[in-house]
């Protein structure tokens, strides 16, 4: 039996986790792409606690970046970046529950090289930002575009990387806010950590009718912290199920896989991110794991995992993760 | 002749600074208020540049806080705080331009004690909060009520503090995000920032048709930083003449009084905002003084302030200012 | 009668902040400058409370820049910089006591143009530093010399500034460590705030026997932030007054003035340095002015004030004070 | 062969990574330890590169702590924790070069139980701290202790965690300045990073003749972050060899496993010490494996690892590493 019965989203579920109906989001249907997450566009598809959807995500930069030639700063037009699929109404769901979305695949799809990168003027992590201002010139801007399969990412001649593909955005809507599509929160959206990948259960506190779920930004893989700001991005076939917890209330994203349990924090400065992602994670120890506070705190500092999602978006997201063989 | 015909509004304004029609945005007239900085609103009030209103705003917490008994955490109804007039459209107004709004007073209305400060559980400078996440226990939930008149605010017994009103939150309308209006930005927002005060004229740059222009929050007075997060609250009449520049482009937002202009930052960790407000600064006194970078850059290193706004909001507003006796 | 007889010094001091006997600190009498606040060097001077001691300072850079051709990074030797006059031995100091330094006077000394400040590479706050790493260009190194005298600051021919000199390194040795005289602590040292300006008292919390007094680094002026972090430096004599008090601990630098009392935090991020300074000062509300914890947060949220001295040393150092007015 | 001749120890060292003679730095033959990593205390024990060291080090809290009755704040006399042997003198080792530390094993000693964790007051991730300064009341004091072997942590009766130890603190000495021991920064220090263990080779930047090597703080194991501030603390022996590196120049500490090379960086905030640990991996993958900056900067974005070391000290520390194998 499949680690998914035992999972808060197979003992917790409206469906138990088992799948349902299969709901093509192609481009076509999908239509015009968002760029906020929010409550304020019509659902493009409505489905029901344990369907599968398979979604046709564009990269982040709306396929703009063709060839190495389409720098960022002449083809990109702010804030009209980061398209996403959806919103995807999910019936019953409603404020105070828990929406899981379970990761089956992430395959790319369009023409070779399909993975982008890029150096963007005044973005990335160890650069002056219009946040991090400074008065140092910005770097030059240098597109690349890498072959990506399954078997690997033609990262150059010299280097192939393994295909480690994820979800960098991905999440519900916040109440009554409707936030753009770059920024990860509470609700999700873009946290561009590499543990949002096929396999993975990730849980979101629901805030609003429906839920409106968001899904976009595919990468083929990433470091920890998204340096540059830039994963190896591509278009891609996203397919994951979704089910709703009725009764269980968690106030930001949560995550499982087979072997571990993690909280997601998205705050600045990184410390921030750590704390609540940490906090959350002791308390979750408590409310599930029958630990109490001193010892989850404990447990925690011996055997606590932090996972460094980005330190570029205009909230930093980190994952805070437990391992279940020492919480069983 | 008053300095206003000196400044920027008065220079470049469409209407050069001069007073048009009186506009009064009862809280009748305004009707339902808003809780977050968007365009998907409609409009409440359609005014031409020069135009002032006389806008009455409630305070942070919508009046639920009567006496020392209402509890913010039972009152209050979150994320439905810190209601706003608005949006006011503004004629001619595009994305690209500049909104001046010339603060001309501020009083306080309603019922006395009408001065509202409290803690609130997990919220503050110097308290744990969902940022920064901690696990000692909340202090003490409290409500202080205060006696506001344009002759002081009454503390206490012991002390009455200087009546020096401003507009906590105060701005234009994100082009396709809605932003809680407890947050402060680029375009304003909840910046508390005791600068935004009768005399100042304060510049916004326009990202949508019309403006879109929100305020709220008016506070009796307050120290740096805003340290336990709320100041000294009041429901208040506003009035302020709205001007329109086009052809000046500014990235944030930016103050003038007769004696300095300011640049605002709002980011975090503080220094963030610092290193924006600064580097704005710096631009401006390039663009429009005659600097260059690196003279700037040392004159703001010589005689540069900084004043913190809060120390307490999403993100914290810091605004970094030079006395126009000294680049005149 | 001067304020300076209910100042704490006055109140509380050994020698009740009466001035004592004379001691000329000169460049002679001190020979080997020293680089870092610690116990391990022997003192130049023995004090007793009360006594007053005029200090030849040099310049932060040793006085290496005598000309714009004087480049930093060709003339210092890092981490010899920033030169001490010290340590000074006070009779009767002991861990747990305080030291007051009451400042008198800071004139200019030296051949004109005396006042220099600078771009050192990776260096400043609107930079990438050795801490803040980017990827990004240095800027130019660039020196400027100006005339400085009580009149004024020559800083160009357009612009002169009021002539408002403080003491930018100035504090008492650690107990064990031996720290750079670039870094403020809770000991003092580098804070560069301009409030530890003539006619200021500066309380230190000694920490070994003698105290150790070191003092360096005067500017003629600063703005808040010192932004490129080079402020205009220059040697200086620099008089003050020094007291102890016993029986009255502080967990860091202290300060008053005629009208203010202030505490110093020293930290990084900077939300640290004023959570540090802000928590101190409501302690000292507490215990010396009789306010319970609630009304001194409370009182220090509507009409404290932050003053951001450094924003580009290995610590950050912010100011937060409060008016004798309102406390009294 | 080992891969330890391929390393940059065996093909740049003195000694080849060949090891020498042996040493025992018992207790007995430390004599006092030290509390700060300086140059004033003289060497206990003189070396040669290859040479071989067993240490036999205390915990963090020198013993005081042996039952969980000793509550830190009772037994414990800040600053004299985190005792170090040491200083260790290196022959022929100058500023500039490089200091290679080849950690061989460390094994607890003394009775059992033998590892110490605690809950002290204002200090912790989680807390309010002298830095992070609140106004919330303290966690209760709390101590835990843990039999450890080399089969595990005994956590509790419920979870054994594998016994992982490494170094929490090791480095030289700076130039002139004595930094308490528990504090990271270039030259090692307090980094309280797992990776520091048996396996590893960490390489530091020699600061003055001699190198003075310090050693303490073992750990049987931690996770990431330290969050509660006290990892499973121990008394051990712990085995290294020495080697001197010449004409190899490095900005802070390095680490090299067979599998991974790996760059630490210690500040506050976190995300300054990721950009440090990232800076300086880009620009030894530029140096000594032959991308340019760009491809560097790219490589770490896509495939770059970061691990918390600690986030609780005075500086947080975090390595950044990249796989060999992606770079060979």
């Amino acid at each position: 039996m499949s680690w998914i019965a035992s999972s808060f989203m197979g003992r917790k579920g409206v469906a138990k986790g088992k799948p349902g109906k299969k709901h093509a989001l192609t481009e076509k249907k999908q239509g015009q792409y968002h760029y906020v997450y929010g409550p304020y566009e019509k659902p493009v598809l409505t489905i029901n606690p344990g369907d599968i959807v398979s979604a046709e995500t564009r990269d982040a930069f709306g396929g703009a970046i063709k060839t190495t030639k389409d720098l960022p700063s002449k083809v990109l037009n702010f804030p009209y970046v980061n398209p996403q699929n959806g919103p995807i109404f999910v019936k019953g769901a409603e404020k105070g529950d828990v929406l899981a979305v379970h990761i089956h695949s992430i395959e790319p799809r369009g023409e070779q090289p399909v993975g982008t990168t890029a150096l963007i003027p005044e973005f990335g992590g160890l650069v002056g930002t219009s946040t991090t201002a400074m008065l140092n010139k910005p770097l030059p801007e240098v597109v690349k575009k890498m072959k990506v399969t399954s078997k690997g990412v033609e990262f150059s001649k010299r280097v192939t990387l393994p295909y480690e593909p994820f979800i960098g955005t991905l999440g519900v809507s916040p109440e009554i806010e409707a936030v753009l599509s770059l920024q990860p929160d509470y609700w999700g959206g873009n946290m561009d950590l590499p543990d949002v990948a096929p396999g993975a259960i990730v849980y979101f506190p629901v805030q609003t009718k429906g839920a409106y779920l968001f899904v976009g930004d595919c990468h083929a893989r990433q470091g920890d912290g998204e340096l540059c700001g830039v994963a190896v991005e591509m278009p891609a076939t996203a397919t994951f199920q979704v089910d709703l917890i009725k009764g269980w209330s968690i106030p930001g994203v949560r995550l499982e896989t087979e072997e571990m349990i993690m909280s997601i924090g998205s705050a600045r400065p990184m410390e921030d991110a750590a704390r609540m992602a940490y906090r959350d994670l002791i308390r979750w120890m408590q409310a599930d794991y029958g630990f109490d506070e001193t010892e989850a705190y404990f447990l925690a500092t011996q055997a606590g995992r932090i996972r460094v999602g980005n330190m570029v978006d205009p909230k930093y997201s980190l994952g805070a993760s437990m391992l279940k063989a020492y919480i069983k």
